[in-house]
């Protein structure tokens, strides 16, 4: 499945527009996000990319799931959201 | 629909207690949450609530929008999560 990484500082308009693609593309998409800001900047997201799929009959779902990564040998942990078109 | 409200403070195993019992009597959810770590909290509460309704045989799916709300006479935006047992 694609992974699309999401950060504090992500536009959640861009955002949603690689969502959108992802999802016209492949049908689903992963996203993972560490951090407050970056899970609140996922959702915004997710919410705008209804949005764009809703004229073409499309509605998304999303399934959030924790998420442990090892970045430079740090355990972090984070939210992953799986966006499926529906 | 049964309205849960969530705040930075919450504790998400709460939360998702409340969820897997609102869920388990009306089949859904809405929850609304004002500001980045409320939504952060309500994330978690979803992902843990998916494991305490998985042993049921039922997954749970949400759908993220955008919330206006007045309080007090001031404009609050945040977002709203829509949970389905699926």
């Amino acid at each position: 499945m694609k992974v699309l990484k999401v950060a504090t500082a992500s536009n959640p308009n861009s955002v949603a527009g690689a969502i959108a693609n992802t999802i016209k593309d492949y049908g689903e998409v992963e996203i993972h996000a560490i951090g407050a800001g970056a899970v609140n900047q996922t959702v915004k997201a997710i919410a705008i990319a209804r949005g764009f799929m809703a004229p073409l009959g499309m509605d998304l779902t999303c399934v959030p799931a924790f998420l442990n990564l090892v970045i430079e040998d740090l355990n972090r942990s984070g939210m992953k959201f799986i966006v499926r078109g529906a």
